[in-house]
């Protein structure tokens, strides 16, 4: 520890959105923290790209640097905060602080998704923390219930609103009757969207996230690229209205499981009617949720806002008094050790699904269509038609089936003269 | 530590409904928490009032005992479970387990609402463990993520529906137009609420959380004897008519807020109403949730079962499995001293107020009944009139105002010639 045992001396590695409002809140609550903790948090230095840009925050003459290398190896800082993102060279600098004996606290989603088990086993050799809370649901305290307070919960699934970009698009297009095309649009103006929305909307930020939830809620080790995507960019204001009708928003979910059986994990992303009255169904705007399923514990929501500086500074925070308490006690959490996850394909997982059909009107059609279901064991909970003549439409919802056989269902009824189109096809969650 | 180091063996001091959930679970999770942790959880002893009752759990000869005090002080338990409930004897056992270095989990929110500073500082000072997450909120992981994951946020309010049995009643009063008697019924024959439900429709069980929860957001001693209750015994099914037109649906809230100026706390228990878009207003049912909101991380919400035999065991469990994680690494959470709170009374605090009024239907009468508000200094938001001739009823809703002010303009309405009655009086919270 540091030459002053009740201090200490952090290298911020970055200082964009959330550096730049990390720095102030340690200052503010420097006192607080030091009366709580008897620790005083010092942001020695920060390494930046450019210098000389302005940041709206004051710093000590010689605290911003270039050379982010020399801030995790610099001997008089005690703890190094990661807020760069991208895999190099966060994971390069993440690396040789926790060798040197650092603990590390990130909120980098791409990393960890993609190489956290390297460094959880780089972490866990060096005795030194590597805390992330920031990297899933920003703000929202997720990371560590999961990890401590439901390590022993038979935790059967989780299901979060895990990007706030969609989500605020999804209620444009829910209460204005946007849309989609309308709803990112203004997402974009609003700062909400990026110009290339693809990260967003086609589901591979959530998808990072979902992977790293999986990982903790199950103790083994699952990457981004186990995860099964869906956006919402082929949503049409016509398949929320459908939904709606049936007592149901659409969300986009990330989505993970663990077949009690066979242990393996399902890990997925895909836009899901879920029920008015369920709890996800009223997380609006850019809030994001987590609901998570356990056998004791029944239902529980973590809600709150899932990016911004100021939430991600906050989790951030609460990650570094952690990290700097167990530093002065000489302790550290252990993360144990990742086994690769089996993982199940989105083929061999169930749901409902909402299915619904241009047809031709002739003689015969629900008797054929009804029978690519049936012959694909696939059951229907609900029908019916919207419309007459050459605009009738059928909307089926599904029992719980299996993925595969769906699938199977959707391609027979493309083969039959009498269908038109296949057009919304969502998943139903949560009845 | 054991002579065994990969096992802990556990004192578990009743077995009621939590107890009895607690042993099975974990006897179903112990290879999975052995996986992540390396540590064996065993119940060695689990003391009991009566040895003889069928507890419809399989316990080895010699493991149930009469005698809790032999449990606490046996050398072969290394932690100790307590889910009696009440002061004593849970006080003395827990204070004996604590001075034997024994790490202890409980969920007794009688008991912490009222002495826990006492317990909290024996346990530091012995260098173990005391964890609580079951005393609040059931299920739901709040303490932990408030003690830790929100340490370094500026926490300005808490909010939350922290008493099952009155949200229950609530909502069938909301959703099915019940009056207050008869959803008081339908809760007691569901077993939802006791024969004597004075300790939750009065707000007692809700004020002793809102205390705890005060005291670990604010580092501050708060007891359950600075909470300013009122119950929902006196909400009528027209009062949640009244708030439902007007966009809001009424729930029991627990309240902590920290003056930013002062420090000084107000730790309030009483029925508001919150806007029908606010995440409060869609917990349903007998589920808990707590709203917390902080200048940095936003608005968060954390949802799930407050009660509950498996419920209450998961939040029991994932405290043990901490303590005893602990326990082998030789470590303890540190909790701190917790100052007197300087606690600020109900008069001070502010927020709008719903004030419905039996009128007599004469000339004068709403600018003598404007005169009352503006003499106090309390300025209105919104007035309506409902009904007319000698049925009329006015409804108001006012801006920000002081406790204190809308007290006396009460007493001003109700010296009135005009005014018949004081109807509805119901605070609005979170426009």
């Amino acid at each position: 520890m540091a030459n002053d045992t009740n201090t200490v001396r952090i290298g911020l590695l970055g200082c964009g959105n959330v550096g730049g409002a990390l720095i102030p809140l340690i200052e503010q609550q420097s006192d607080v923290i030091e009366a709580r903790t008897g620790i005083r948090l010092e942001v020695t230095r920060v390494a930046v790209r450019n210098v000389a840009r302005d940041r709206g925050v004051t710093l000590a003459d010689g605290v911003l640097t270039r050379d982010a290398m020399a801030v995790v190896t610099d001997p008089d800082i005690d703890l190094v905060i990661e807020v760069i993102g991208g895999i190099e060279p966060a994971r390069e600098l993440i690396t040789a602080a926790l060798r040197a004996g650092k603990p590390v606290v990130t909120g980098n989603k791409e990393l960890l998704a993609n190489v956290g088990h390297e460094l959880f086993a780089i972490a866990d050799e060096a005795g030194v923390d590597l805390l992330f809370e920031a990297a899933v649901a920003g703000g929202i305290p997720l990371i560590r219930p999961l990890r401590e307070s439901l390590r022993g919960e038979p935790v059967t699934r989780v299901m979060g609103i895990l990007n706030g970009t969609t989500n605020f698009i999804l209620t444009k297009m829910t209460e204005e009757g946007a849309e989609y095309a309308t709803a990112l649009a203004e997402a974009q103006e609003l700062g909400y969207a990026e110009r290339d929305p693809t990260a967003d909307v086609e589901g591979y930020d959530a998808g990072a996230k979902a992977a790293i939830i999986a990982s903790i809620a199950y103790g083994s080790r699952v990457v981004a690229g186990d995860v099964y995507h869906e956006g919402i960019s082929a949503i049409t204001a016509a398949d929320i209205g459908v939904a709606s009708r049936l007592g149901y928003v659409v969300k986009l979910l990330g989505i993970v499981e663990q077949d009690p059986e066979t242990g393996a994990v399902a890990v997925r992303v895909h836009p899901a009617m879920v029920p008015k009255h369920h709890p996800l169904a009223s997380v609006r705007e850019s809030f994001n949720a987590v609901f998570v399923e356990g056998d004791a514990v029944g239902q529980l929501m973590f809600y709150g806002r899932g990016a911004g500086g100021a939430p991600t500074a906050s989790a951030v925070l609460g990650d570094v008094i952690d990290a700097a308490v167990n530093l002065s006690k000489g302790t550290h959490a252990t993360l144990g050790s990742f086994g690769r996850a089996t993982i199940m394909g989105i083929d061999e997982t169930s749901a409902e699904y909402l299915i619904s059909l241009d047809v031709s009107d002739e003689p015969g059609v629900l008797h054929a269509v009804t029978g690519a279901f049936a012959d694909n064991g696939v059951s229907i909970r609900a029908a019916e038609q919207e419309g007459i003549g050459p605009d009738a439409r059928l909307v089926f919802i599904t029992h719980t089936a299996r993925e595969a056989d769906v699938q199977a269902t959707v391609r027979s009824l493309r083969d039959l003269d009498a269908v038109l189109k296949v057009g919304g096809f969502i998943r139903v969650i949560g009845s």
